[in-house]
């Protein structure tokens, strides 16, 4: 029997493990700077909090856990039906994003909340989708978000947060804007109205298929071709961000919600600017991102110097606790996707040589009388918090230099009969060969200087 | 509609998430300081490799995945076995502890890995188990395990470690030991070698049932009157260590096993005492454990101060490896019980107030005109690394101030235009109600120096 996980699942071996918590780190100082907090939720929620979030499609990719137990008792076992049956025999699922298990503590705590709540969270998702290159079952979300207040300064500090963390990994991005505001106006204008999640998840997908097939599919969700035809200069208008907010104005204006959703992204830009930050950002009005419950703001970040899908992704939604009884609480938040920004730093050769926290040395192993001492010194080095370690049996030599060179120790430590005589350690760098010696006394101040 | 999570779950708050840090980070610092590097296994595995791992008890405390689609395919779903028809149903699960998972990568990755292999992982497990206080469905584990040698200095090692993280939490604990060698050594002596399994089952409940339950067990276990008999005066052993060790000796030394089991103990006290680790240690002869897979030494932590059960154990196992296919590798490792830290350092109120990393300052918001000037301010703080914020809406002062008091934010910093036309901040510290006034140029360095 040949070991193995499940498909689209990872192991993260110790090298991983180190470039993947670099990136946790980077981003979690960042979080922290700007006054958000730490939360986690279970892996677990209930299955009614959770379906329905993500439309049919979503529903389909949860996965659920089967009750403990007799879980038949009381289901139907001969329902043909899969989805019907599933949810009689599983009330929990694992969660699919880090948004709804928000929302639902949200609504939940209520009353132990501060409001505005600005929180983050770090945590692994699970979705069963078709595992394929770079889309995995389970994966790592990094999100923010601020409930309980609408103020623009929200999307702004935002703004600020995506700048941070990709100035700190040192890649660079540009950020797409949009409003879900606007989208409704130009749906209104194009006299569609009821038609605005139609058009929003299909016209998402320009980038990707072209505006040919956008079309096609707008056609298939029964938009007239008269109002696909006014669509289209909306979706080839160009210009500065200034001058394609003044045309979309011209053609929107009349409504009235349109006109607000272009005020807001204004505002965001006049503050942005007004505070010289430097990111590149882009109005692009086809930007519409899947999910139906963000009302403003929507945004979308992508690597400039490296090809993959976007990096990072949020918006503002008015009412998402809304769904759990909790409603006008506003939020705003975006999510980092974990497993991209690491292929980004892998391609473009970005993870920091020293992200990797090592061993300073290894005492080789000889044979019982001496190791005694080497214990002795080995301890005294990890009291001064310098890592350290002895290599476990009296092996082979080359078998211990190995261990040290794989595992990127750079000091090996060798305590024999006439250095416990002389109580003066030899130590060997394995990367330069140089060899010298040691006072045993000396030893914790010659790591606390060498690097 | 009232949102809840399924019960054994929990979230964890901002406050709770800092004082969990507070442990995760003490715990890997030390583990790090060994060099032991981190490890991550998916949250889902094949039931085929968690099924049986865990005796017939733990198989029914497996959390199982339906499969996805049409998961009645194939399936008989008129089988009334319910645990036959769930693994039928089911391929997946998830993972009930570390060491598991731990074994199947070092199998499953073994060219890649350079042995020995020292890894730690924290990362949470769940069990279907019935929630009550203190256990929960979803709880995390930090193991650390070195796998590929038999060297007892391993076992030294995990003593230090322990001795480590405790000191470093401010928790006093002693460390019962015992050795699987010894126990089987016991069985034989009293005619049971075929029953060690059961007599190890039924002692480890000395502490909790008291001797005469205990003895009752063993008769229901087939134990004859006899072997129970011969088997009272060695759970009543008093003495030093080294007095119970001497003692035991005599008893079982005719027992080759026995006697090897004995020798390790020795020497592990030996190196212990060298090495003049202060951690109280007690050799137990009934301690345990009930896993399976332990072969030699097995540890155990309990808290001097606080009344709980165990908050650490573990223990060296020969061939947890070999149910996946690569028989002799030995390894040894020990588990540190987040949960029940957590619990007794709230207990005995030993969290660090600062275990809390907060925002430093909070900028009042008044108005469009001077929070744009704030914005500026609080920009150049965080550039700077001070944690920093402003409240998002111009609400009223004291739903400011609550707001900083709820968070713990020991600043707040007005800039109204009088400040602006002197460039001059005014500053109040929350906690003792002092307001002072702070040169704009000046606002880093206040914050870099002021607590």
């Amino acid at each position: 029997m040949k070991p193995s996980i499940p498909k689209g699942t990872r192991d993260f071996s110790p090298a991983e493990m180190s470039r993947r918590n670099y990136i946790f780190d980077t981003v979690r100082t960042v979080f922290r700077r700007y006054g958000y907090e730490p939360l986690e939720t279970p892996a677990m929620e209930n299955l009614s909090t959770l379906m329905g979030k993500y439309g049919e499609e979503g529903d389909k990719l949860l996965f659920k856990i089967l009750n403990s137990g007799d879980f038949s008792k009381g289901a139907n076992m001969s329902e043909e039906n899969t989805n019907k049956l599933a949810t009689q025999i599983c009330e929990k699922g694992l969660r699919y994003d880090l948004t709804v298990p928000f929302a639902r503590y949200v609504v939940q705590h209520q009353s132990e909340i501060t409001f505005p709540f600005k929180r983050y969270q770090i945590q692994p998702v699970w979705r069963a989708d078709r595992p394929q290159k770079g889309r995995y079952r389970e994966f790592y979300q990094c999100d923010v978000d601020v409930v309980g207040t609408k103020s623009l300064l929200c999307e702004v500090e935002l703004i600020q947060i995506v700048q941070d963390v990709f100035a700190s990994l040192g890649v660079r991005v540009h950020l797409k804007i949009n409003n879900r505001k606007i989208l409704y106006g130009i749906a209104e204008t194009i006299g569609c109205a009821d038609k605005m999640i139609d058009i929003t998840v299909a016209i998402d997908k320009l980038d990707k298929i072209g505006i040919e097939a956008v079309n096609k599919e707008l056609l298939e969700r029964g938009l007239t071709k008269e109002a696909i035809e006014r669509l289209q200069p909306i979706l080839k208008l160009e210009g500065t961000n200034r001058e394609k907010l003044a045309q979309i104005c011209e053609i929107i204006g009349s409504c009235e919600t349109g006109r607000k959703g272009i005020e807001e992204v204004s505002t965001i830009f006049d503050i942005v600017e007004e505070l010289n930050i430097t990111l590149p950002m882009e109005l692009d009005l086809s930007l519409a991102r899947g999910l139906n419950y963000y009302t403003g703001a929507i945004f979308e970040v992508k690597a400039l110097d490296y090809q993959i899908g976007s990096i990072s992704g949020g918006g503002r939604y008015d009412d998402l606790t809304g769904i759990f009884g909790l409603p006008n609480t506003s939020g705003v938040g975006i999510s980092f996707g974990a497993d991209r920004i690491y292929d980004v730093l892998s391609g473009l050769e970005l993870f920091p040589q020293d992200s990797v926290q090592n061993t300073r040395a290894l005492f080789a192993n000889f044979s019982e009388k001496e190791t005694l001492e080497s214990l002795k010194l080995l301890k005294m080095l990890r009291e001064n918090n310098i890592a350290a370690e002895i290599y476990p049996d009296a092996a082979k030599l080359k078998k211990q230099f190995d261990y040290a060179q794989s595992k990127g120790i750079p000091h090996i430590i060798f305590i024999g009969s006439e250095e416990i005589a002389t109580r003066t350690a030899t130590i060997k760098n394995i990367n330069t060969g140089e060899q010298g010696k040691v006072a045993f006394d000396d030893l914790v101040k010659y790591f606390d200087i060498s690097k």
